[in-house]
């Protein structure tokens, strides 16, 4: 408990101190200290600021508990692994509904608020086909292709993730609010990396979306014009190592500017859910059977740096391989859904035996 | 005129012959020697056959005079160069209309005939556009994209080419006549490789294909499902080395699967014909001023092998720059655009002075 108050605390701190933050923590610094002296540096005429942080953060855990809240620090072991990769996780994860939600594998689908008829129905369509294929669909709940995507995920009986730019108990925009709470019930998560009662500022719209592709395998953008948030989330995506697809459309409308653009450079075109599944390593178009096993599998020396029985840690795993995060967690996920890797508590993996 | 008899018997010759033709005739054989030949091998147990064609093809002749049709032989300088460099050029071009519209640098726009009002909207946006920049849109003159195409460019002023596949005085559809005068008219031809009188029979199209990408530096597809006739056009492109391109558009519809499967292949993606130009280094787009012609032009080695004032058919540049005609082709399309080539009779080109 003494940490999750400090993990709080720490994401009470200005958004410019948050890399130093996690450059710290990643390093083995206790938070504590962490917390007192990011805060000397952020007010130095203001010694008491640190103790201040931990009443608000303990005022936060307050309110959330008793709102049916859950604060989930980085070192808890209902953290998302795949959120651990990227440069800057949140220190403190609040979720409504099931945190385990966060850890099933997820693609992102994000996309224009202002979005047409076309692009909503790809939108449901896509949220729907990725859910039923055992995808949880990670989105922003924004209106638009944000929450077509979620109801389509729902709609199937699916997982669906929504990673807010407010607090968990301030929702935006508010006819969202029943969607929220769908979500919650069918095992679905409402997550965000704000203290509860924070309302939606601008400003955490940009940082909100690195979440949105961090807990995400794969980011999906449907109709973005060339101003689209969704190409932030991108651009997220490929600076966390995760992959960019894109649904073409129009070129009339400029509704497709941005979707085309990522195709441009490279973004790979989807046309249905099979286009992703097959870029996740989990086609199902016909190909020359026990391919993909032959690839990922009985080849991939990863397997190696996994001693059978032991549960590896990303950074354990990192350093035996020598690869980094970003490029280590697709291949762990492939892994994980070929049935030679498992998941365990504390974003740990470890190597299923039977394989000869 | 003897030849030209000989060019049309070769053309009347069976299609499984058109291969050993080109081959022969690129070899420098004598085309009388060749209609000897090859008729004696198609038809064994007919002594007459070779005299039976040159009747036939003197009888084309006649007829496409009276009806004011020019018959241009391979070896005509009025014969397009970008033609010569495929595996195929046909022995004969039937054109009616101007042939100069056939030497200037084109592209192709093909597409389905069953086109959506979105599909034949952009068709006419970029046959007009290409047009207004100074390209001749070269298409089929089919329903739907590639009339639409054809009427882009004519309602803009410009020149365009429709290669058919059935004889230039059999116009297929019937309701097109009137497009294929205006486009005679206007500064435009209307071609084919088939004898006056010939019938629109399936089997020319796909043949008919390999000229419309052939006359064209580029070849656009525009809303073509998996099995449209204009993916051959496309493979033909490829095999050209020309330039292949495609409108995406909705993934719903069904009618963009070609096309679609074409950008997931490495095909460029258009929304407007400023794609098209920047691919043919054309571009109209913002850039560092002079950045095409310092990177075509001074530093292009293509004009070491052209001596200045003389002029050099593709197999002496091919020859002495060691490119084959399709890699050449389209680099001299650039030093022509550019200014520092120009075309003179015969498919020759000529290096212009002035540079240093």
């Amino acid at each position: 408990m003494t940490d999750l108050v400090e993990f709080v605390a720490l994401s009470l701190l200005p958004a410019a101190c948050a890399l130093s933050a996690a450059e710290r923590i990643r390093a083995g610094d206790s938070p504590r200290i962490v917390v007192d002296d990011l805060a000397a540096r952020a007010a130095r005429d203001e010694p008491q600021h640190a103790s201040m942080l931990r009443s608000r953060a303990a005022a936060a855990l307050q309110r959330a508990a008793s709102s049916g809240i859950e604060a989930i620090a980085w070192t808890d072991p209902r953290y998302p692994a795949a959120l651990t990769t990227i440069a800057v996780p949140p220190p403190v994860l609040w979720v409504r509904g099931d945190p385990l939600a966060l850890d099933v594998p997820a693609v992102a689908i994000v996309g224009s608020r202002a979005a047409s008829p076309y692009g909503l129905a790809v939108a449901t369509q896509l949220g729907g086909d990725l859910a039923a294929a055992g995808l949880a669909v990670v989105s922003g709940m924004a209106r638009g292709i944000d929450s077509a995507a979620h109801r389509g995920a729902l709609d199937r009986g699916g997982v669906t993730v929504a990673v807010l730019g407010s607090a968990v108990d301030v929702m935006y925009p508010a006819e969202h609010a029943g969607l929220a709470r769908e979500i919650e019930r069918k095992n679905g998560a409402v997550v965000s990396e704000l203290v509860p009662g924070t309302a939606p500022l601008a400003m955490f719209f940009p940082r909100r979306n690195r979440i949105i592709s961090g807990l995400s395998r794969a980011v999906v953008v449907v109709e973005a014009n060339e101003k689209s948030g969704s190409l932030i989330t991108a651009r997220c995506a490929l600076e966390q190592g995760r992959d960019v697809l894109a649904v073409p459309g129009s070129v009339l409308s400029g509704r497709n500017r941005g979707a085309h653009a990522l195709l441009r450079d490279g973004a790979r075109i989807v046309e249905s859910a099979d286009d992703i599944l097959e870029e996740l390593g989990m086609a199902r178009r016909a190909r020359g059977a026990g391919e993909s096993t032959a690839h990922g599998a009985k080849f991939d020396p990863l397997l190696d740096h996994l001693p059978p029985g032991e549960a590896c840690d990303l950074d354990a795993i990192s350093e035996r391989s020598g690869l980094n995060s970003p490029r280590l967690l697709p291949r762990l996920f492939d892994l994980e859904l070929q049935g030679l890797v498992r998941r365990v508590g504390g974003g740990r993996f470890v190597r299923v035996d039977g394989t000869c």
